[in-house]
């Protein structure tokens, strides 16, 4: 029973990290951020739906909501995430053109943010979403960078404020067998994962391709719509 | 002769840092930092005149600048530096008291974004002025915090950009005297050191104080003016 702060992006990872704390009887405190990228007003109207859901199921009083802008910040670095001069590749999550969806800083950025908040409101953790998946593309996902973020915060905030983050060795596949064992489960129905930024996911981009592969090794249908 | 970036905050430290860096040659990009203190108004004033002064002294084509409003994140936290429910504690900068100057997560959220640019322009530093008074009162102003940001940094930009922070060991009246031998010598003229909000300085916090006492000690007079 802490106070967590956490980055919620709406897509399955953070949402299952959300359900699994607030499931453990801890106050969860959402930090959304609105940064600029191409599915970003998707993300934030996920992460708002997920958020009424828990509220709705009798978390209300464990749920918190902080909204935050680093559209001046990130909105304008060079990433195939980011504007409308690039497009975003499409394939699998292990490919080397998948680098181009990396945005400069952007975990360190969401998890400083979220440490202030944490100090600020006296939590004594900030929890991230990032997964087995996600370390052959983003150098900000990796555990050596998690370890070395957790040291930072800690002599950052005089030992106050610790880093967490439970889903560094699992895949998409294991968060799900989590997520929909969790009671209430996790609503996967209202998650969003493609990086592209029409209304209904592509199917075709890395975060879709890898989403996909989840919900099939586990015998699970995703129950959004695609393209 | 490399592209570096800094937080520029229009004090001493950060000034004098901006000029020895452009001394020996360095392409320097400054970050200014919006967040919602009460002497932020005139930090941004004398950083941007600071600005002006090596453009006009040959380093026009070696400096440039980059505006950061962080206010919706730093700009409500509990501080006596930030909002007008409390006032910024007089007295020596090594006094207890001056602890409620703290700003949680003020430097790692200022890196961090530091980082981000640095990354972006292909920079392979990120300076930061921190300097030897600062470690009383301020964690994330210590030589093992500015170790432990230069590795998160380091694997968040998977090997590209590190922190330096070369005025870890000294005092302000170290750098001041590194100041007043560069040509041109920094503009101790056009920097702000006090915390308050009123337009000259107190001359009674503890940062004034300790810029009081650092002129004292190099035999300099302080140039600018206390009420």
């Amino acid at each position: 029973m802490n106070t967590i702060v956490i980055g919620l992006s709406g897509g399955m990872d953070s949402s299952t990290l959300l359900g699994s704390l607030l499931g453990k009887g801890n106050s969860v405190h959402c930090c959304i951020f609105k940064y600029g990228s191409k599915h970003n007003y998707h993300e934030i109207r996920a992460a708002s739906e997920i958020i009424e859901y828990y509220n709705l199921n009798g978390y209300s009083d464990k749920i918190h909501r902080h909204d935050f802008n680093l559209s001046s910040i990130l909105g304008s670095l060079d990433s195939a995430l980011i504007g409308d001069d690039r497009d975003v590749p499409e394939g699998h999550f292990e490919d080397e053109v998948m680098k181009q969806t990396v945005v400069p800083g952007r975990n360190l950025l969401f998890a400083s943010t979220m440490a202030s908040v944490a100090e600020n409101i006296g939590a004594d953790k900030v929890a991230l979403g990032v997964h087995a998946g996600d370390h052959f593309i983003y150098p900000d996902c990796r555990p050596e960078f998690i370890r070395s973020l957790n040291t930072t915060i800690y002599l950052s905030t005089d030992g106050q404020v610790g880093v967490t983050a439970p889903w560094t060795k699992k895949t998409k596949a294991d968060i799900l067998n989590v997520g929909y064992n969790l009671d209430p489960p996790v609503p996967y129905y209202l998650t969003r994962t493609c990086y592209k930024s029409q209304a209904n996911s592509c199917g075709q981009c890395g975060a879709c391709v890898e989403r996909l592969e989840a919900f099939k090794k586990t015998n699970h249908s995703d129950p959004i719509l695609y393209e």
